[in-house]
């Protein structure tokens, strides 16, 4: 039987990578060209096939998933609207892309590819019931249940950023209050960080952000802890604690037997985890916590990419 | 082609339900008995299967579902533990029924029977993704994803009253705190009253009680409402409110295309709802929210044994 391939293709607003990907989840080849903002989406999408079409094994891929952030049509690969391709609005993605190529396309948001991604590379395929909790800006996630993508019934489910985990908490820009997002998205990280630092000076950060305590985002905050930073340490530990009782309610929940947190703010590592699996034992069933693998992605920058490719098998 | 029939059993403490029920989760046949706590469950086991085979069509039955609330390993159909049932303890349920009558048994718990009961009474078996919310002294849930119950990793899946909404809340008995169900249980409940007429008093809930009210129950709270009481209508107006919040909570997550509130408190109706519906609007995606129907089970009292019988369906 002869291998079979699959193209992904992952939209990001900086890059857009490119990967054939095997039955396996893993990469035979890849390759990525820089995003044309100022380009139409058309030129942007011709670009990028004519760069796949050069890959040694294109000829082979049956099938081509593409993942892209926003507010995605998955039924009729209809990018409506995506904050990191301001021009990109109501795009017919699959059709395009079906015409140029002939074959056959998926289209997802990067929430739901990121989720399959780890499912295949952190998971290797082996997890009935895996979440992926997308760390970064926002937060996201996605959800496999019996080794499939679960999309909901109007395809957002997976809003985990969205829980209410304090119901009298601030406004959220959903319009909820008390949302997760708005104690461990990384600009609300950056201002609790920036009110917590006018309590408890730190030397150290002072010494990375001149100062500027407008300056000490998730990576400055990181690089401190690693110093030993007493004062990043403790907002890291605020903020794992925030995510626990986020993931104490989810795991009580769904009960899936994997998480795997991706996005830049989960390369903070122990420094986040650790206070967020204290929380997590203390507030969610034993027998679910005692049943779930929670694990930091160890390939952030490829689950798109990979979930992207393997949306065929969905 | 024969007509395919299931028989279900509902082992409740005070009353065994038990039906024949049709490929569509219609009653064919019913009957119950009084639960007899004080006999040996071995005894409670054989008087069930005496009356269910008194049954007309018991011998065209396939096979037996049994809903029980409690420690259920469905896997292997074995009780370890059911608090309306003391002297169950590590009760070969399956092994026990399966010797007895010759057929195939399921054995789960009945957050799980009454999710399926509701998909096939109240939602006629047409949603995709449904979720059963059980108000009761617990709050408990039952979820149906693609047309089939999802257990999760280790068969504890939709703990619904244990999704934490303040993360400063009361503790729960769970170990958790501020969960859903310190403010929707029913015993929370009455102690709100409680604290809630210390402070506005009611004359038509003192003429109830005579004036004790620890004894302004959820059933005293409802008849109150239904004659127009304020107080006991803002009290069920607290009470949607965070029931509100974590509907919001659960639409955001799971983007369910139907949500069954069932179980004694659900009788409440729109004193509860309403101000539940309110909330939800103001706090989930407008899409995820307009994609949901929210009902009332209108069956709350056969949830069970309908559940129970279609466990066969799973």
């Amino acid at each position: 039987m002869p291998t079979q391939l699959y193209l992904g293709i992952d939209m990001g607003g900086t890059n857009i990578k490119i990967a054939v990907v095997n039955r396996n989840g893993e990469i035979e080849e890849e390759t990525s060209l820089k995003t044309e903002l100022k380009q139409s989406p058309e030129n942007v999408i011709r670009s990028v096939i004519n760069r796949a079409s050069g890959l040694k094994n294109y000829s082979k891929v049956k099938s081509i998933g593409i993942g892209i952030a926003g507010d995605i049509s998955c039924e009729k690969g209809i990018v409506r609207f995506s904050p990191n391709l301001p021009k990109w609005k109501n795009v017919k993605l699959k059709e395009i892309v079906e015409k140029l190529t002939k074959k056959k396309v998926f289209v997802d948001n990067d929430a739901n590819t990121a989720a399959i991604g780890a499912f295949w590379l952190d998971a290797k395929g082996k997890p009935d019931n895996l979440i992926c909790v997308t760390l970064g800006t926002g937060v996201g996630g996605g959800f496999i249940f019996g080794k499939k993508l679960y999309r909901g019934a109007t395809y957002t489910a997976g809003e985990i950023g969205h829980i209410t985990i304090d119901a009298n908490g601030r406004k959220c820009k959903c319009g909820n209050s008390g949302c997760a997002e708005t104690y461990i998205g990384a600009k609300y990280i950056s201002e609790y960080a920036k009110h917590y630092l006018n309590k408890h000076r730190s030397k150290i950060i002072d010494g990375m952000t001149g100062k500027n305590r407008s300056l000490a985002t998730p990576e400055i905050l990181h690089s401190a802890a690693l110093k030993g930073d007493k004062s990043a340490i403790e907002i890291w530990k605020y903020v794992g604690e925030k995510l626990g009782i986020l993931l104490a309610g989810i795991i009580n929940l769904a009960n899936p037997d994997t998480i795997v947190l991706c996005g830049g703010i989960s390369r903070t590592g122990k420094f986040l985890t650790d206070p967020a699996k204290k929380e997590i034992t203390e507030r969610a069933f034993r027998s679910a916590v005692k049943g779930c693998k929670i694990k930091v992605s160890h390939y952030t920058s490829k689950l798109g990419v990979v979930g992207a490719a393997m949306l065929a098998d969905q």
